[in-house]
């Protein structure tokens, strides 16, 4: 009776199942001592199933890259309002990340430790979606520099570049939370903010604060 | 005769031009599409002779980032006296870690991309060197902001989190400045300055700039 009951469930819903203990297994083992036996396992299903739906451990992997990547992103999107200002939804964003991340730690070791340990395939996956994010952030930067009405003419170069230390900024403090007890999505959030808004405001307003040591 | 010369030649000598070529085409090619006909090539030298010197393509690729590892370390730790302020022992070794991946573009993206790329035993060798200056900038920020008499009781975690925002935001500076044509190191300790150096100056002095919008 239950196996009955058991093979009417949707395909795309197995697969999910099965995704979620793909995640799950790889995030916390690392993708070589991820078996999986232990995935079917967890995901309630035969061995076979899973390699009938999924193809193999790379395909599966690719699968888990993709799903977390795109629910990252969507969560950040999400997050976002456009027709707040620009500085809020930078802050907005951030806070996104870190509370995706925190809530999400073996997708967040999925995306940002495993895929990039295991190959150029993979790590090709999750560099896609980092550049996705480091355009957003830098479209956000131009836009509340302009609707500061502060620096429309602050360089793109140097724009493109503070959303690069930002985005990394962003995701060393993710592993560094994920990894430290008791630290909390809204301290690493404050943290990043408190360290980089009041240089990325007065780079807004045009103002170079800091100078070299003669 | 030349050949009795080549022969002659000490052995640490020959190693280090071995490693020389070997960081240059991993660092260029990546680890899969380096070929150890093309290191001994580049080396002058027979690729029996590299296999009896350094054993495999991955000892080999380990002795390339255990070497390049202690470079960069090397470079960020000569860079600074330590009878200096401690803020400007940071801005010292900042500016020297930008310098030395913008001369060595290729150690660079064997250690940040390459070595992180290829399985978690090469991975391992780079998180050690990182930790280590990691835990060399946060004893830098206690001790500026001890030094400035400011916040002496800065708490350690944040300022572990802001150690930790400081070099994830310098490791990805250093990737887009190598890989965007006409940024020098020089532009990109300046960008990661004027972004990072008020912050983590209020910080320092207990100044918490930035609170959370309601």
């Amino acid at each position: 009776m239950g196996a009955v009951k058991t093979k009417r469930m949707p395909r795309a819903v197995r697969e999910q199942q099965m995704l979620d203990a793909a995640v799950r297994t790889f995030g916390r083992r690392g993708y070589m001592a991820a078996s999986m036996d232990e995935i079917a396992e967890l995901a309630g299903v035969s061995k076979p199933l899973v390699y009938l739906y999924l193809n193999s451990k790379d395909d599966l992997f690719t699968a888990c890259i993709r799903r977390e990547a795109a629910a990252l992103v969507a969560a950040i999107r999400s997050a976002i309002s456009t027709d707040l200002p620009a500085d809020r939804q930078l802050w907005d964003g951030l806070r996104a990340f870190f509370v995706h991340t925190a809530e999400h730690p073996d997708a967040w070791s999925v995306l940002h430790l495993q895929a990039r340990t295991h190959g150029e395939r993979f790590a090709r996956e999750v560099a896609a979606m980092r550049e996705e994010i480091v355009a957003f952030v830098t479209g956000l930067i131009v836009a509340a520099a302009r609707a500061a009405h502060r620096d429309p003419d602050l360089p793109e170069r140097e724009v493109a570049g503070l959303a690069e230390a930002l985005v990394g900024a962003a995701e060393s403090l993710a592993d560094w939370a994920n990894a430290t007890e008791g630290v909390t999505a809204r301290e690493a959030v404050t943290t990043l903010m408190n360290f980089a808004w009041s240089g990325l405001s007065n780079l807004m307003a045009g103002n170079r604060t800091w100078s070299a040591p003669e």
